[in-house]
């Protein structure tokens, strides 16, 4: 069953994108004028309460139905030595968030999410990027597809993560194809690799750069050229919440990299309806969020992955939802306004 | 029942002030680096949960009886005209917080916070700072003490804030009195000055600086001078609660300009068991966590008061210790370390 069945049906359904709901984003600006605060006193969560609202498309927007989805996958060009961790840890990890021992699970618990993680064939790494592409059109539409048909029916607010050991290399590569520039500025420490270990990981991006020439700017293209299946998996998760309205809260570096292929073309757009929730430590979340012109929610120096720091800011948007929603305005309190 | 009796008493108890558990803290860090994550990959959080551990003094920190304080009082300095708002607005928000309408209720029900206000003499405004001290030290130990006395017996977490309408004028007063420097860096919008609101502001702030001459540097000389009667409850019950060894996290602008007037002899240390929540959008904040070398947890561009920054900001704090006490180590996992 495939959401995705081209990468020209894809253009299409992007060509095609719901947008926000203007009415009710401003029906909520005008609701946060009227609450018992000076104007703008609550910041951003003003901002993230008339976000869920325009994109929920309801005028009291609430997580009733969240979700958190971490998609895992293992990627050949750890044969190029770019990760201090084995690559056996994706499973051992996935296992661990089977046992409910992983930070998400504690963040999920804490954050009243749905937590779901899908194992993308651990046992069949993506082929080595820096020798060619890691995947084919169809390996990555099938990733996609994985990724969409994992929304539940009643998801009203979606969280993606990952887990996959070498995959920081992998969106550092699809950072480059992206948005260009240099491999050194898109390359960080990932897990732990000291500054030797990321002066070779940019060399192996750099390699990739070489073998594999121009990149279509097609998401499909760029995701079948640097992997892997889980980065596939996040942007067709992002791109099917956007199809049904769903606010998307984007985690750190990976999966901001992963959506990031949707706005091949410059569509920077197609995104509207995703936030960063956090300022990744790994050093080129930050230059990805500028390029997607998004300011992460938080800065908590947090570089763990597998949907942490998205679940942490979904604890904030419960703020903002709760206050938007709960607080009685100037008239109902009889206070008067300045 | 008081507390604090005298200013040279509580000079006394800040010379005699309980430590961190540095054990239990290396404890903690120990356990930190055990746990199934790249070491550090949890950032701030690993701070704010080593932190919770030693000071109050277990290995597994958590939040159980977490207390929300809000004190609210009135000042003379309103006169001036130094706020949009009418100081009738003080009384109507205690009310507001009473009948569950304010920002601070919401928030404190996502957070699981027992919710307190203490209004201070609403009816008696302190007097005008900008022609002399606003309260006499006897009030000032009076209003210390409604604050020590609001902690329950089972507190051990605690976040202070405060309603008073002119009392980021006091809070600026009060910087300007224990940090030096120039009248205009410590002033700033409040609930909604505009640019001229904002230099009359800062002339009153000079005007007291002059009428005042150099304020003696003790908590109870720099309270009592600059007021108001909410800045010394939270000064006294961040004392109380250092006493007592319970973590505090402190809100904003005027609540952690209160606790620095505990910090006066450039005695930082006193602070030790308190953290800023939030970066507030009341511009002299950033002078003031630099002033206490403190760093803000977030910074939502808040300034809202009445704890509400605090309030988000322990959300996070229940996420630090989610993920300490629930995480699986390494070998619990059965998880290959990088």
């Amino acid at each position: 069953m495939g959401y995705f069945q081209s990468a020209s049906q894809i253009s299409d359904i992007i060509a095609d994108l719901p947008a926000v709901d203007g009415k009710i984003q401003n029906d909520a600006a005008a609701r946060q004028a009227r609450l018992t605060k000076p104007p703008g006193s609550l910041g951003r969560l003003e901002e993230v309460a008339i976000w869920m609202a325009g994109w929920q498309r309801r005028s009291r927007p609430s997580i009733e139905h969240g979700q958190c989805l971490i998609f895992a996958g293992n990627h050949g060009v750890v044969a190029q030595g770019i990760s201090p961790f084995p690559p056996e840890v994706t499973a051992q990890m996935v296992a661990n968030f089977a046992n409910g021992g992983a930070a998400i699970n504690q963040l999920c618990d804490l954050a009243n999410l749905k937590l779901d993680v899908i194992p993308l064939d651990l046992d069949y790494p993506t082929n080595d990027l820096s020798l060619g592409p890691a995947m084919t059109a169809s390996e990555t539409l099938n990733a996609m597809n994985h990724g969409a048909n994992a929304l539940d029916e009643n998801c009203d607010y979606l969280i993606v993560g990952e887990m996959g050991i070498g995959n920081t290399t992998s969106a550092a590569a699809l950072c480059l194809g992206r948005f260009g520039a240099d491999a050194t500025g898109w390359v960080g420490p990932g897990t732990g690799l000291d500054d030797d270990g990321v002066k070779h990981k940019a060399k192996i991006i750099e390699a990739a750069r070489i073998v594999q020439g121009e990149v279509d700017q097609h998401p499909v293209s760029l995701l079948a050229a640097f992997g892997g299946r889980e980065l596939a998996a996040i942007a067709g998760a992002v791109l099917a919440a956007r199809m049904r309205s769903i606010p998307v809260m984007l985690d750190g570096f990976i999966s901001t990299a992963a959506a990031a292929a949707l706005t091949a073309n410059k569509n920077l757009g197609v995104l509207d309806h995703a936030m960063i929730s956090h300022m990744s430590g790994e050093p080129g979340h930050l230059r990805l969020a500028v390029a997607l012109r998004k300011q992460p929610l938080v800065d908590l120096r947090m570089r763990l992955g597998e949907a942490s720091g998205a679940a942490v800011a979904t604890l904030l948007v419960r703020a903002a939802c709760a206050t938007h929603n709960g607080m009685a305005t100037f008239a109902e309190a009889g206070v008067s306004e300045g």
